[in-house]
């Protein structure tokens, strides 16, 4: 079996989770790993060839970008254009139909396909809450996120002046309402009250109950681990009250890594365009024949 | 807009909850209902076309097929020999891929699509249980079934002898161990040790644990209620204790309606050929625009 050759394309804490995905799924195997130029004077620790751009890499199947959100459209166009289909986990939700539109429109114009947003929420969490609808079209569903580390919200206490290191713990409520445990770390002879203000008050929390503890060591309280608990409560036709519930406890860069490297087998097996992750098949993303799979699954 | 017109073959208990669920949808309208011969004589209550035949409604644009299991590949294949698309809730799981091979041919030779075994299991549980293996490769999922009721327990129970009406629930013990409870009304005379015992050692019960107790009234026990508790821990790439956890709690029949109608929107939107939903994007069961529905949902 010819093995599907995939570049890792940016390599921070995603990229090594996609690396492990890649080593252990039957079907693939790595090309190399795209660095910016920045990073390519580290040491090589990872086996694989590390190069500053696509091009350099051979016979590249596809690319699994694992850029920051804000550089994925780019990385991804740049892959597009060289004909080589894309995956990506851009999670800025507000802005995911814009960057399909674009991709959309790369990829037809290079006979290739891009899935785009392929990780938990968006990704998996979209499949459910898209299902839940099919199950019962009329009904509110709420999703309840932690607990877990929010990038976002961590980084924006790290903005604030005073602030040696943060973290942003989200904790669901229920109903889609969370509330935010923030640990600081202040450099020194910072006020914490002054601080604990300016974080109050920021866009992020102003809307969240927030409460603000300072720590000697952010360090020790770091964990990856994250959690999603989605309710709906809803009619299917006339039947009211069909009650539905997911809930997982995850390592929150693992679950992306590896709903990546599933969304690049899928790819492989699109039309030219961009496509969100309820736009394939979810057959499209496993491993094995389609009637193993259905005999099995269905 | 043109509402699709779609067909109800068979109108038991599931014919009706799809006659519901198509009365509720912005996007359908009645095209009739095929009954079997032997039905046609009963007064008409539905407000709706009564026939005997596919041939006999207009402008069919889909069929939703009702009929028991046994009997549901030969109606789907007369609708799509007339060019008529289908969806069936076929739930004979060991039989699924069979079923899906011939329609597969009917329906590609008449440039239509199919869309099979469209229910909660196999269906949205389906869904489900690839979702998980696409987060989470290496791992097992339980699908836990219950507290409902079981018809083809209940059917193996209505065959013993002496049996007048009965009832069997599955009650879930988790790791897809099932406890029986099974309720039964008795024929004068007959003695319950003797049923009991024979229903002990049918094949349905014999590997489960089976409790017996006889009752004045098995009607005064029904309910449609049923419910699932899939649980899978896996891991993702290398990243070992992913845990995910699918509960719902449904009304059995409204659920199969109102997934039978939406796929008979997802069927249009499919080339020719027969499908289970694990091969349908998910974005084609929904009612909606596509950039709404992206917009919403992901």
């Amino acid at each position: 079996m010819k093995k599907i050759r995939a570049a890792v394309v940016g390599y921070g804490n995603i990229g090594k989770y996609v690396l492990e995905a890649l080593e252990v799924a039957p079907d693939f195997e790595v090309a190399g790993i795209v660095r910016r130029a920045s990073s390519l004077g580290e040491k090589n620790t990872t086996g694989y060839e590390v190069v500053g751009s696509l091009e350099e890499l051979k016979d590249v199947d596809v690319a699994i970008i694992c850029t920051p959100s804000r550089l994925v459209e780019q990385s991804a166009k740049r892959a597009l254009e060289l004909g080589i289909p894309t995956v990506d986990s851009f999670d800025i939700h507000s802005e995911i139909y814009g960057v399909r539109s674009r991709l959309d429109e790369v990829a037809k114009a290079h006979g290739v396909a891009a899935i785009l947003s392929a990780g938990w929420d968006p990704g998996s969490d979209s499949i459910v809450r898209a299902l839940l609808e099919v199950c019962a079209p009329q009904g509110v569903t709420y999703t309840n996120f932690g607990p877990g580390m929010s990038m976002g919200h961590t980084v924006a206490v790290k903005a604030v002046e005073g602030v040696k290191a943060a973290l942003s713990m989200t904790i669901p409520l229920g109903t889609g309402i969370h509330r935010r445990m923030v640990y600081v770390e202040l450099e020194e002879g910072q006020d914490f009250q002054r601080v604990a203000e300016a974080i109050k008050t920021d866009a992020y929390f102003v809307n969240d109950e927030t409460h603000i503890k300072q720590v000697e060591s952010v360090a020790a309280l770091l964990d990856m681990g994250h959690g999603v608990n989605m309710v709906r409560k809803g009619a299917s036709g006339k039947t009211q009250n069909q009650r539905f519930e997911f809930n997982m406890s995850i390592d929150n860069p693992g679950l992306t890594g590896q709903i990546l490297v599933s969304a690049a087998r899928a790819v492989l097996r699109q039309r030219p365009g961009a496509y969100t992750m309820i736009e394939v098949p979810l057959v499209d993303f496993l491993y094995g024949e389609r009637e193993a799979l259905i005999r099995r699954l269905v």
